[in-house]
């Protein structure tokens, strides 16, 4: 027998004994695709098992998070920090083999991946970030980046909205070094793909301006290697459709039953016989020995590349001053950013372009764009120049009307080097990509999203346009802090807050203008709330509001009879994560409790209780006049007043 | 000047003065589309503006809703009761000509669009109902459903991920009713499509088995005419690719400023003038005769297909019978729909598909499907078949792994006669569907999506499949009844407030068994929450839970040494609706309030207050055995005892 062979039938042993071990996971696909994933862990993949994020490897990305039995059976096999034993501990709790790879805590997984289509998307923004990387940084002598980004999909990851936008967008833009392993068993789970997708997949890639490459014979592993050559050197986007065998080699290869299907204790043994395998969770010296090949060839390029970046720190001063600067960007002082957006009363969204500016002259590696509304909700970098095939380095990326491929695509690009990231669209269409924003959110990556347009007082354009739910379903994201800003303080406190945590941030900025606050600061925004005006130290009414309804909760506690108070929250989340004392000092405890948010969050029960005011959106709202809408939903000081009033003397 | 072109030149005058003198709109697409749409409207539609709902009418779906100003103006000539007043009054506060068009607002508005992409994955639904409609009821004699559904869609619905999965299920089902009008005038909001679209949309749609003619010149109205009449005799769905000019006369025309461009009155004048158009909001009486030709010929189609419903109620009293219960279903007796669940211990998933089933027997016109997970989810129709291109009356519908356009074309369905539908995903990717449910909950569509794996306890596939804010998300949307079921009793009331509400519900039921509860009732249930524990009407702990926790609740309050009380509340928003005295009697003024949910939202501050005691998922959960997630998480009798006697000794 061959080496690749055995080497084959020990890895489809390790992914059918793993899965079987746990009694839990996804058999088929793992084994159908077991031989084009050698091929290219062998012949192809750029990697370091010992330093698995230098900053010049190949990515890789199993878009199809369920086979990852597979790719843990690679990563040990190819040298990663994998034992058996983690092999053995596949799915248990606490384990470094989790269900589905997630990052920063598999070794060597570039993204979190499960939900389906969202892998692809990080790809293109993976393969997206290298052309900006290597169009920065790359000369004659240097290739400091020079990668290639694999993913690998299954049927769901082609069917889903947000896989189809991304490959869109990367056929657009032109990304040949992004390379798509398509699984094509034919399968799904509820049956034969064809009950539910007739599609010819080459030729819906092709209109996609994408280079299409088809193996007959997915599972000979000398014909997957040759595509994968082949699709290196492709000027486009390149899918190689893999035909293959789902479940192969089980009793029930070729149906649905095999996808989530642990073999059950005789048919392992049956099928293990079958490769010519005896031994349990155990690969030979000499499959770890043809394994080591790869690592072997990998470190030599490694080691010439380490010695270049050496190299460059002593030819090229200037360059790698720039790279640092690019990967741990400098110290910014905020408040020559407040300086930058003057005294004029402005809209959010003007204010929230002009802190985008601010920052982008300062962080170089701030690249980012907008779902087909840069006009309206002005997250631009001014002279950044517009990001296409031909300008490699431009700082605006125009994704067209595919918010939620924006989302995953921002979070791919902010993986390559975990550099920061922005995205934007209207508050009303963040729900198109909630899924990627829980995503960045679960992984930590530092990524500002712009939606502006962020209440019902837009107006005109009706309650499809007007969130109502959105800043609520947002806030709910663990790991995700929400900024509404009131003023240009609380604005810059959450781009602030953004470059200094390098978490996730969205900001909610209004179409309409915000009004100064004499004690608005980024100090008190940047603990999540705090006092912006109050008649009083022992105030009788305390009133939380956000955004454009702070300016309108000051005007109420002027008229009010009694002492009042009004914190502002930009940040609801990061007031919550405040100590106790802070949040006693902000807080008043036998004042009368009301919340104004045009918006339908229930966070406010937190504070208000339930004896205290809550004045939000209940309801969807007509279309009109942006000031009109806002008024007649209640939000005006007297409707509050006589609110408040009513309140205090029942 | 023959009439056609007269008739134009007046609808496109209308168009940018409703435009203009709202000062807001989009003036672009709707002069470009206008004679494409006139051609529609004029030689094709099907349709009674007296009667808009008439059962067999065409359906056409605006999914670029921005261009409401063109399909308002076409509704004022061609007879709608839409008076020269509204487009005076277009997106004003209150007015039957809103920003969008909306469906219960606008007459002959099919539903409402917007948020880009839902129009194109409606019309799939609309299409596909009609095949099932037809199938059923049509016979030599009577063709009682037999229309077209017509989308007009621009570069946004095209992009948009939720549009191009419904348009690849349409190609799979081979809905060939469907026609797709797509205004490709090469202008988005950013610029040129070009910068973020290089796509071949006619190789695209061939390889999802579309039928694809392209207008050269999309405002030619006799070449635009053809090709509408050319797609009626297709074998598969088809777009017609109209090449237009976007703002087509204006200054500004061919260019992405007049997208959103209302003419400024002097433009506005010379706009008319170019067009030969001397009034204001006037239309002369050979252009409103030349519409009427369409209403004429329409009306007499109407008046014999009126004739042969009547003569079916004579002819065919069974079918007409039949007929009238696929539109009006009957009574349910729920509690026969309890029997059928029996008395063993089941997981709430077990418990949804046995419901689902007794339901579906007892209601003919109840379809629907799951994306790509019936095994899993099991909202399945057992003996129902299904659905394909060759058995138009199966009943359960594989949309593939296309979450979202699940979500829209449930829509569609449901809006073709108003029927139930259903649609299932795992919780955790119900956030993929998110935009689509937003959009039933406005139009108040009866859907009911069964939500399963709903919380952290399922363990191994770990955070990406463990929801967490998934289900506050789905609670905090407007018009929309969120159950998450404890028992047999409440998952049975929770499909009991669907089918008599006719409005949008969510089931979430667990991966997990469900305990019995002595005290659950459906009634209880009905009023979203009740006491289903206690050990004294005066208690002094009063703990809110639901769904799987609420057996972990009676557990906890059953060790307590104070009076205990668990109140389940598979309903909040339900139980918000209720009477006070009814509200009252369950809450408990001066008790400690406790609320436990495996989930993360905010919404039991309202009932805990700033004082209670809140035990939810935090943070996200490892990979692992589903008990152990669960109760490391905190979701065990001793941890939540222990929090209890805490507070309580504070």
């Amino acid at each position: 027998m061959i080496i690749t062979e055995k080497t084959e039938n020990y890895l489809k042993s390790l992914i059918a004994e793993t899965i079987s071990c746990a009694k839990s996971g996804h058999t088929g696909s793992a084994l159908g695709a077991s031989t084009m994933m050698l091929a290219l862990f062998h012949d192809h993949l750029k990697f370091n098992p010992k330093d698995p994020s230098f900053m010049n490897r190949d990515r890789f990305v199993l878009s199809a998070g369920h086979t990852s039995a597979m790719y843990y059976s690679l990563l040990h096999l190819f040298g990663y920090d994998l034992t058996m034993n983690d092999l053995k501990n596949f799915r248990k709790y606490g384990s470094k083999t989790p269900g589905h790879p997630e990052y920063n805590v598999v070794p060597g997984v570039e993204t979190t991946t499960g939900p389906l289509g969202q892998g692809i998307a990080n790809a293109v923004g993976l393969a997206l970030a290298e052309t900006i990387f290597s169009a920065k940084f790359n000369d004659k002598q240097n290739k400091l980046f020079d990668n290639y980004t694999y993913c690998y999909a299954g049927d769901g990851c082609l069917m889903e909205g947000v896989g189809m936008e991304a490959c869109s967008v990367a056929g657009t833009l032109g990304l040949n070094k992004l390379i798509l392993l398509y699984d094509n068993n034919d399968i799904t789970i509820d049956g034969r793909r064809e009950i539910a997708n007739k599609e010819d997949t080459a030729k819906k890639f092709a209109s996609m301006n994408w280079n299409v490459i088809t193996v007959k014979n997915g599972m000979d592993y000398n014909a997957c290697t040759k595509a994968i050559a082949s699709a290196k050197t492709s000027k486009k986007p390149t899918i190689i459709i893999f035909n293959t065998i789902i479940g192969v080699g089980t009793s029930v290869q070729g149906t649905n039953k095999v996808h989530a299907y642990p073999l059950p204790p005789e048919e392992l043994a049956q099928f293990k016989q079958s490769l010519g395998v005896q031994e349990s969770f155990f690969v030979p010296e000499d499959v770890y020995a043809f394994c080591r090949e790869a690592v072997t060839r990998n470190q030599k390029f490694y080691d010439s590349y380490m010695l270049s970046l050496k190299a460059l720190k002593t030819n090229s001063p200037e360059k790698f001053k720039e790279l640092s600067l690019w990967l741990s960007p400098r110290k910014i002082n905020y408040d020559s950013v407040l300086k930058a957006i003057g005294n004029d009363e402005l809209a959010g969204r003007d204010i929230s372009h002009i802190v985008l500016n601010k920052i982008a002259s300062l962080l170089p590696s701030l690249f980012g764009g907008t779902a087909d509304v840069s006009p309206s909700t002005k997250a631009y970098i001014e002279n950044g120049g517009d990001y296409s095939s031909e300008n490699r380095l431009a700082r605006n990326i125009h994704y067209g009307i595919r918010e939620h491929a924006m989302g995953s695509i921002s979070n791919g690009i902010s993986l390559y080097a975990k550099t920061p990231v922005f995205d934007s669209t209207f508050m009303a269409f963040s729900n198109y990509m909630l899924p990627s924003i829980k995503m960045r959110a679960m992984m930590n990556l530092p990524i500002i999203s712009i939606f502006t347009h962020d209440s019902i007082d837009i107006g005109e354009d009706g309650p499809t346009h007007q969130p109502i739910e959105q800043i609520g379903a947002l806030r709910q994201i663990v790991g995700l802090k929400v900024f509404r800003p009131a003023t240009k303080e609380e604005t810059v406190a959450g781009f602030k807050y953004f470059v200094e945590s390098k978490s996730p941030v969205v900001m909610s900025m209004t179409k309409s203008k915000l009004k100064a606050q004499e004690n608005s600061s980024i100090e008190g925004a940047m603990q999540g709330g705090y006092t912006i005006f109050e008649t009083s130290k022992t105030p009788k009414v305390i009133i939380f509001a956000t955004g454009t309804e702070v300016a309108l909760a000051v005007s109420v506690a002027k008229e009010l009879s009694v002492p009042a108070r009004v914190v502002s929250m930009p940040c609801e989340k990061l007031f919550s994560e405040q100590p106790a004392s802070y949040k006693n000092k902000v807080l008043a405890k036998d004042a009368l409790k009301v919340a104004i948010e045009a918006s339908d969050d229930s966070i406010w029960y937190k504070y208000i209780g339930t004896d205290g005011l809550l004045i939000n959106v209940t309801d969807y709202q007509f279309s009109g006049k942006g000031s009109e809408v806002y008024e007649k939903a209640g939000f005006n000081k007297d409707n509050i007043l006589k609110q408040i009033n009513k309140k205090l003397n029942a």
